[in-house]
């Protein structure tokens, strides 16, 4: 995968996180959502983290792949556990963003 | 603008800043790209930080936007008197998130 | 005010907010403290986000300072309609750092 | 070690981190620091996330708890090279938070 495309699924990741906890927040029960919010919150900021670490060249870009792909794993599980369509919508990128981590690893 | 298209700007302009930063720092000459260096991490962030915002339905977009928009024109300022191809397209894209930024606004 | 000590409360505001985020997910009532879970992620974003501007001397620190002073008294006016212990230590400690802001402005 | 006492070191960590990179980009000899300059902007940013991450109670703090101690170490080898006042501490402090690191893995 060439680094344009994975900053693109990275950043796509990113910001369907950051819209499945704004939207989580709004659902009428959401207490059954707090895992689900905490772990989108947790997935936004990894994958602007190595985005970012990506982009200025950082010596530890493998490093920071590998914790972005266990915790796009982790959300990804959590969300498709909701039948929300931002959760499953959301779960489906995380999966895509994991994968994508682990192929340049 | 549509939300997404915004996005793909700050996201754009956020790795281009980065690129830039690190770039900046293999120059020969280091020390006539310093406050580049500075502007760069600057506006990386302020993309970033714009992009999450709004993915996050941010009760603060339009004060970030703000922030945003006066943060890229001083990069824009800075990397346009530097010669180098990652400056002048770095100055560039700044400038188009500038302009986008205020469209927001 | 020294700026040690400013960032002291910056630091300390991070923090308060970050643990009333986590005490507010695990509230039994976590529906009524959905904006409060909101702000204090707002918060703890842009006091770090000024902690850093203010430690690597920013062009910007004003312009982030006023956001933060902002931001603070937002969160310190929703976390001070909540009875939680978590709640009204957060909305004491917001309002030491809003005015710490305004201090610096 | 307590949580408050730890949290204190990777904030003085981040601190020291931003001062050393705004120092370095003052510096005569730039180009011979760009190393450090890179490596400040890593340190300071994971040891900002990793407070975050503490304060609110992530689920992935060992994970990042060990890639802050590894770039701790690196960003410590790194500034013990330099001369400067500014590399000399900021070396002490790293090697401190990549300690404290380590101690609560």
């Amino acid at each position: 995968m060439d680094q344009q495309k994975f900053l693109e699924i990275l950043n796509e990741c990113a910001t369907s996180c950051d819209n499945c906890y704004n939207a989580c927040l709004e659902e009428e029960n959401v207490k059954m959502m707090s895992n689900c919010i905490r772990l989108d919150r947790e997935c936004a900021e990894i994958c602007r983290y190595l985005a970012s670490a990506i982009s200025r060249n950082s010596p530890f870009i493998k490093e920071i792949a590998t914790l972005c792909s266990q915790i796009c794993t982790a959300c990804a599980n959590e969300c498709r556990q909701h039948e929300h369509d931002h959760c499953q919508k959301c779960a489906d990128i995380c999966m895509k963003c994991s994968e994508a981590c682990n192929e340049l690893l």
